[in-house]
Order: structure tokens, then sequence, then C-alpha cells
């Protein structure tokens, strides 16, 4: 096992594109180009450049977000077999502290597999033992992330940009270590922080309704 | 069968008690007191009245938005018992336009039964559908709405109002003819439109996950 | 006098752009490309397009809607030479229900010239005798809009988007009859309604400071 | 001088009174209350306590805010009296740095006094300079908080609470050491950080306009 690669896994759930994206848009974009020409015989000044920013949350931005979002759950399940348990569980912490909204307040979390009375995760300890387990306050949470998912890939029906906000609802899929694929529905809401990156603030995730014969 | 009662059960959908909440948010409330007297030997002009103009969801509009949604069901329902399909679909169709937002693009709908490949909702006709049945585009839709579902009841695990949307999560538990209870598991987004009326974006509906044994 | 170039001057101020590429964000948006195909051995589905539906106001809108409103006060006061000061009124009065947004419940707006006790313009009306004078409720409006503009320049300092809001600050060249240029310093604030359509809420126009010598 | 009284100067500018309301709003406030009584036979759960986190922006907080920014005027003048330009400098930095957004990318800041080509203040350095002076990139600057004010008062004409963000537009009275009052027109826009503290995105400030006789 080389540090090298266990560094790899550690760091590969940051959405530095995300990060990126949003910086280019967050700050001050100086606008380069001279604007309209004055013409005629009107003494007006020559047009300066405007200062733009523009913190409305792109599709691209959305899109990366998710796809961090994939990335960290299969590399969760890679530090746990490599690394064990406690490995994971502070990816796990990472992953929420960079990804989810709880230090805004609480966070509308209904995880795929939780049951009565736990089923809503309002808190980071909530979110983290349904990821991880290991947490006496959530006896039923064996681990999520911990399953040894190998991929994850989400495709959106549909993405509503509402401008300060963006929500997401669709199909995500995640391969298993055996290649069987779950499917889950699932809807994310994110907002953006005030250091311009993307947070989850809303996740309902559910499994496929199955009609009975 | 009386012709008022049917008008009842046809208008008692409309989630009056938002619209007053709103109207009393929305339009222009005059402060009646006059503000801080002004003291000392400055000569300041008396506090004149301040217009204030509040368009912020409150707790109590979200809270109606979801008990008229509930409403509705029943009332759907019971259309449908008394007066036959085409009268329960012209009564979901009013409560789709008066209570979800898809003249505003689309309506990020994911509802309770619905399978591949049309788990997601985006549009009116699908929506309708769903609830009503009765519509060949939609061939698995028997109408969830049809049920004759006697009571409605969601249970709040959270309420997040961002200011200028409002997104609960919860359990809405929905009882059959039988008395029998069904529970799902349902995140709702709310907006305000421009009349001040709160509108369903957001629509995710789930059964509840039960562990195999 | 020709019909049809009155009909040009009664028209003109109307922001088609803006209304043309808000919808174009507005409205669903049907992406045409399908999406990464699903490589490997996992039996995922290809992903089908995705609907994207995007209210975030953009760059384009912002500038396309402070145009308008410069043609639009160069067309009131043409309106005014050519058909006199019930005309200049009655384009007014579209100008003021298209491009503001008193049906909200007030904009904020302070005018250039206003002065106590009626300096804030919260109401329509107030907008309206301002622009166009003869209303005896605000006997000091002349019309502002009445005074010969030949031509309308805006010159953004700043912009920034807040995804469901924009706010603009800068210079606006505003050229009378005789070549003379006025320079106001101008706070706008647009939002965008249900049907796609940015609207002005906060308009703080003032003249610039000149130091005392 | 006691050391007592330059501390309650420099630290009253601080708008707790704003910190306390928004904390009760944003961080999550658990509703004591039961909720509904499960009428009826329908084995529905008790409910239980919602969490319920609200960011929406209320006249309080606004009108918190608005006292804030006056009493800080107000105390730099009083610094500068006895301390000095530097002591009313530090103060200044703290002031922006609490109840301005510049960290958010930019401000839409038009102060009263400010000439051409350095009308508007985007920047921190250009805010800082207008109050304080000092600054010679900022060479008209002579320090617009310096000037001995004792009193200053904002009287609303209109506040508009969009509900993620808040503006409003009105007169400020601000008194000078000699008693003279000066009124300025001024539009203030706030938003919420993500910490629940207001801040200063849009201002701009003119002296009331006077018809020339």
């Amino acid at each position: 096992r080389s540090n090298e690669g266990c560094r790899d896994a550690t760091e590969s759930w940051k959405p530095e594109p995300t990060m990126n994206t949003t910086n280019t848009t967050r700050h001050a974009v100086l606008i380069a180009a001279l604007a309209a020409l004055t013409l005629g015989a009107a003494p007006l000044a020559a047009q300066a450049q405007a200062l733009v920013v523009n913190q409305a949350i792109t599709e691209a931005e959305v899109l990366s977000a998710q796809k961090a979002w994939c990335q960290a759950l299969v590399d969760i399940s890679t530090t746990h077999v490599r690394d064990g348990q406690p490995a994971a569980k502070a990816l796990a912490e990472k992953v929420i502290d960079a990804a989810y909204g709880y230090q805004m307040g609480a966070v509308l979390f209904k995880p795929t597999l939780t049951v009565n009375p736990q089923t809503f995760r309002t808190t980071r300890a909530g979110a983290l033992a349904y990821f991880v387990g290991g947490d006496t306050a959530f006896p039923k949470d064996t681990g999520f992330a911990l399953k040894g998912w190998t991929r994850c890939e989400p495709v959106n029906a549909a993405v509503f940009i509402a401008g300060d906000s963006a929500t997401t609802m669709g199909k995500v899929h995640i391969t298993g270590k055996d290649g069987k694929v779950t499917t889950v529905d699932k809807t994310w809401k994110f907002v953006k922080d005030d250091a311009g990156r993307l947070r989850i603030v809303v996740h309902h995730s559910s499994l496929e309704y199955v009609a009975a014969n």
C-alpha cells in the first residue's frame, strides 16, 4: 500500500472543477472589451470597463458538484477497503463539510436506506452515521458508503436553475464490487456559499418503485 | 347528489388561507405607527409612515399549502367516487394549475408510484396522468388520486425557508377507504409566484424503505 | 405625420431582445446532445435528454433592459413633440407597466429631480406623474420625459448578478434637443417576473455631486 | 480620557441586535409545540417536533442594520476627535468588514460626495478612502466620516423584503457638530451572509435635489 495512492484517494473527492468555475464567475471579472464607441457629436466619455460579478449558478457547476458527490462515494468505499473504517470516516467528514450545508442550519436529507424513526438526517452526525456507520446513536446504520462501490453515475431527468439555487432530479446508478448496479431516484438542491462553492441543502434519495405483481 | 355538495368538493381544494396570508405580506402594508419621535434640538422631520412590502415566505404559508395539497387529494378521490373520472380529472387540472409551477417551465416531480421510463413527470400532462390516469401516453398510470383516499396528513421533519423559497421534508400519511394508512417520504419545494401564491416546483415522493430480512 | 412612424415610436420601447433572450432561458430548453455514452461492462441505461430550465438573469438581459429603458425615454420625448402630451402619457403608461414592477407591490423609485415631500415614487401614479406631468396630486412634476431627449446611454460601473436579481450602478448620459448632455448616477435592480421579463424594482437616480468652490 | 470610554466607542458600532435576531431565525429553531393531535381511528404517529430553519430577512433585522450603520458613522467621528485619524481608520476598517459585502466580490457603492472619475467605490479600498481619507489613490477624499457627525437617523420611505434580500429607500438625516442637519436620499440593499449577518451590497447616497430658481 503506497502513501501516494492513499493521498490520491483522500484528495480526489474535492470538487476542484466546481471551485475553479465558481471563482471565475464569483470573483470580479473585468470585461476587457471597451463598450460601444460613442458616435456623433455628443461629448460623451468613452465607456470604461464595467465590473461584473455573477453569482448565478451555472449548469456546469451543478454537473461538476454531482460528479464530485459520486466520486466521493467511490473514494470513501475505496478508502474503506484499503485503510479501514476510521480512514473512511475521516474522509466522509471532509466530504460532508465540503459538499453539504450543515453549517447553514440544517440539511433536508432523506438517504436511500434509512428507516423509522431516523429516516431524516437533518444533522451532520446523522449524515456521517449513514455514510460510514459506527455511531451508537444511529444503531441501524451500517455505512452506505462502505459497501464497496466502484462507480457512480448521475443521469439527470431535469435541472432547474432558479438563479441563486439549483435543483436536479434524476437517476443515479451506483455499481457495486460485484458489478451489480443499484439505481436510485435522487433530488438535490444546491446553493452557493459565500466562498462560491455549491453545497447540498436538500437531498432526497429513494429506491425505484417496483409494482407488486 | 346535490349541486351544493358538488360545489363544495370542487372548491374546497383552494388554498384560501394561503392566499389571505400571502396578500397580507405581499401587498403593501402601511405601517401605521409613527416611528421614533425626534428628540433634542435637531430640526428633523417627523418620520412618516414607511411602506413595507414583504415577499418572504412564512412558515404559516408553507403549512397552509401542504394542507391544501392534502385536501385536494382527498377532494379528487371524493369527486371520483361521487361524480366519476371526468369530474375528478377536471378538478385535478384546477389543482395542478393552482398549486404547481408548470407554467414556470417545468416541475421536478417524482411521484410515489411511477416506473421507468416515465418515472419523472416534468410536464403538466405527466402530473395529470399520474393523478387521474386515462392518458394513453402514460399507459401504466391508473390514477393515484382515484384510490379512495379519505384523509391526508403531512408531518414535517424539517422546514427550511430560504427566504424566496421554502423546502419541506417529512412523512405524509394517507388513509385509504379501508382505513389503512400509507406513509410516504416527501420533499416539496415551494416558491411564491407574482400573485403571491405558493407553488410547488419540486416534489419527490417515495415509499418508505423496508429492510429485507 | 405618418401613422407608420407613429406606430414605430409607440412600439419601439418594447424590450423585445430581452423577451427573446428570456424565453430562451426561461422556458424549457431541450438539450439535444445525448450525454456521455456509458462505457464498460456495467449495464447502465444510455443517458436521455435532460430538461434544463434556467431562470438565472444574464448580463445580456440586463444590458438589453437598460437599453430598452433609454429607448423608451427618447420615444416618450419624440412622441410628445409629434403627438402631444396625451400620446406621450399613453406611451409612458405602457412603458411603466412593461418595465417596472409596480404590480409586485411597490417600486423603490427615487427619480432624479423630485423634491420633498414627494421625493420617492413608490406608486405607479407617482412614476407616471414624474415622467409626463399633468397630475394635480404631484404639482411640482413637469414631466421629465417630455424634455425633448434625443439620446440616452447607460455606462455601467458595475453589474452584480445575484442569480434571481441583478443590480447595476453607473452613469447614464442623456442628450437634450440642444445637444447638451446631462449625466446622472443611477442604480437599477431588476428581477425576472413569472413571464421571464426583467422588471425594475429599485431605481435611484441622482445628479452628479458638484463640489462647492 | 478613559480607556473604558475608548473601548465603548470602539465596540459600539457592532450590530449586536442584528446578530441576535439573526441567530434566532438562522440557526435551527426547535418548535416545541406538538402539532395537530391525531384524531380518529387511523393509527398515525404523533407528530414529532419539526425542525425549522428560517433565513428570511425580517424588517427588524433591516432596521437594526440601518441603525448600526448610523451608529458606526457617529462612532468613527467621535473616535477621530478623541483619538485621531489612525484610530478612526482602524474603526472604519472594522465597520466595513462587518457591515459591507466586499468579500462577496464587490459592493455597488455610490457615496454622497464622490466625483468623477472615482464616483463609484466598488472596492474596499475605495470605501475606506471615502470614509476616512488619507489614501493617495483617492486624492479628493477628505474623509466623510471625519466631519464630526453627532447624530444619524434613517427615515425609510419604503422597505422591500424580497426574502433573501431587502432593499430600503429613504432619507438619512445626519447632524454635524454645529447642529446643522444634512439630509441625503439613500438606497441600501442588504443580503444575509452564511453566518446570518446582514451585509450591505448596494449603497447609493445622494444629496437632495434642489430646483434652480
